[in-house]
């Protein structure tokens, strides 16, 4: 073979095994892999020890991998789980995702931030990864409780929201400054798909069954859930927004099938494979020279305001129930995640935000991303974690999808 | 995100779609889903209509697909069958290898081909891919009789062998020039790499199980499994032989474990994602204005004696048994596949045939991948098909685990 390809199998190698094994010491210290794949591409990169110098290819695989991930945090959200959970996780997720971004905009705004770097980097504020919350919850033994039911709901609805604000963003952002009358189309627009999606497509996809049953292609739901992800991040940019928010729609469209063609654990094992090559080249475009003092204050204010504004605006709609499931809510609300992340690298590929501002994000993800676990346990230690008579059923099938 | 990566997700659509919608249509025609997707390749390539030309990235996208293609094909592949299966198998694959690598490289010399390309032409007429004759015998309710079995235990030999010659042509072939203490050399190392992962390497995994538990890492089988998968694929490179035969083995090593790790379907899901985008760029590699008349020619000369020799080969070592049974094995061991292509691929890549030579190659593919599926349904029509007593456990064993 030629030496191109020897030498990307011997990348490929190096980063998949660095990624792992700096992720299996993070899940040894109870913190989450991911944050050690990314300080593998951190440590191991071009901009510290020069270790590993990711090629045009690592970082085309990284961008097909950033689509499955989001393929694969779609197939998790179930549309006719949104209409289960109820008005309460919709409030929740609502202000728990227009309070980060106004607090986050109104305060890099006041630090004299330029516009589209404050509406980036407002916006990585927004989506909650809710992974790292069901895991510690289901440690707890809490998850079948009341307010671990109203968060894994939130989540879904957040999720979706996090999708449209930056699916505005980068339609907005391509074509350079804000108009109203081109915010209110791109948004039309943005909406528009995601209640398609929503709504239409999975009785699409119902149509489609007896159709896929009678193909003779080995694996067929997976082969039309794998086509109709890369179709709809195609489609996605065409319509101006970014690719992985057609993917997500992609796997929210398959969702309620997942669990009878048995696509998740197949769609994992891509993402296995394919998500280390996005986490480590996060970490490796993280230029660790931005980091002077007011850099480093100006991460640990967004950070603070991150983690405060998440559980104030989540905390916010169960003010009548008591502090405790109030903070509950919200603290387990607080980690940010992939969508964070992706926000900040797309906007540092389309030059809209700076290196501050991305290594200003990844401290926050970081921060919110770790900050959980300890609250959590002290606020579902003493009384909080009894489960709803009633609601068992229903909570446990809301976090089953959860990993 | 930048225009390079919204291109290369579109072109990933474009050809996953067509070369699954080629699959779709030749299994509806009951002819190999594979030979659909190779000439998707052809058709929408650029020797022919130029609406697909695959890029650098697809390029390398499709050689991680051959790597992970020949990963699951060793991951079929299970070490502690080898024993059971016995001897007969192993005598019906060597002589089904010796045969036609012998009756090709003489017919190519007779024919005035240069001495390298003769050697890896005939190479590719080794190898046999088993599974489109698993599937015909399935089809006929033949696969647990005796004949079967010996077709599927002596595939698995045969896989062995293949890989074992095609690591010998490519180090000889990467230092140039054939001497008798170079070949043995190689042989000697080939043969050990080989044995050390049949005999060491699944204890090695055996010890490694208690360890593997412990690890935090979801889904920790499986990254081992990927890890070890592109870490021996970069390990054969380094001691001169094709990535491709350190993946084979690495399947190898953990196929005994497949089943309780649940490898096989996701194994299985990374390749039926990636591996069209290697079948595709076969087909868009091949230069269809070299087939002028002597090439035709020569290329229903090699298929025929591809055919004939296979026949030959794998129904001597059952000659005393009558000549339904040799003629059972013998041709359901004729189909070549996706080892045939590889070893072209990598001749052409090297520079070791010329196009010419490559077109020959798919078309002895394609005749010996059709041409079993009526001769087997002759031959298996009137009582060839009745399963041994006592045999059809075993046989099930053997025969579960080809797709």
């Amino acid at each position: 073979m030629p030496h191109g390809t020897d030498s990307l199998l011997l990348q490929m190698f190096t980063i998949f095994v660095w990624a792992k094994v700096f992720g299996e010491l993070f899940e040894r210290m109870n913190l989450p892999a991911v944050l050690g794949e990314i300080l593998a591409g951190v440590i191991l990169g071009p901009y510290a020890t020069r270790f590993i110098l990711p090629g045009d290819t690592i970082n085309s695989i990284a961008e097909v991998g950033a689509v499955f991930l989001l393929f694969t945090v779609g197939l998790e959200t179930r549309p006719s789980d949104l209409i289960r959970v109820g008005r309460l996780s919709l409030r929740v997720a609502v202000a728990g995702v227009v309070l980060p971004f106004a607090c986050g905009f109104v305060f890099l705004r006041l630090n004299h931030e330029v516009a589209h770097e404050a509406v980036f980097v407002a916006a990585a504020m927004v989506a909650t990864s809710v992974g790292v919350t069901a895991r510690i919850l289901r440690d707890l033994n809490a998850h079948r409780s009341r307010s671990a039911r109203i968060i894994l709901g939130a989540a879904v609805f957040d999720d979706i929201l996090g999708m449209l604000l930056l699916g505005v963003l980068v339609s907005i952002a391509s074509t350079g400054g804000i108009r109203w009358w081109r915010l209110g189309l791109v948004s039309a627009e943005a909406i528009g798909f995601a209640l398609f999606m929503i709504f239409v497509a999975p009785s699409v996809v119902d149509r489609l069954e007896p159709g896929i049953q009678q193909m003779q292609t080995q694996d067929a739901p997976l082969v039309l859930a794998l086509a109709l992800c890369l179709g709809l991040s195609v489609a996605a940019t065409w319509i101006g927004m970014a690719a992985i928010i057609g993917a997500f729609f992609a796997g929210l469209a398959f969702a309620d099938y997942s669990p009878r063609w048995n696509l998740e654990p197949r769609a994992q094992a891509i993402n296995q494979f394919l998500a280390p090559y996005f986490f480590f080249t996060m970490g490796s475009r993280l230029d660790l020279s931005v980091f002077s003092r007011s850099v480093v204050l100006m991460a640990l204010g967004i950070s603070a305001l991150a983690v405060i504004s998440k559980i104030a605006g989540c905390g916010l709609p169960l003010y009548r129930e008591g502090w405790r499931p109030a903070l509950q809510v919200g603290v387990g609300m607080t980690p940010r995640g992939e969508v964070a992340l992706i926000v900040a690298l797309i906007g540092l590929q389309m030059n809209m935000i700076s290196q501050r501002a991305y290594a200003i994000v990844m401290v926050m993800t970081a921060v919110t991303t770790v900050l959980p676990a300890p609250l959590l346990r002290i606020l579902y230690a003493q009384n909080g974690a009894g489960p709803g008579a009633g609601e068992q059923a229903e909570a446990q099938t809301i976090s089953g999808q959860l990993g």
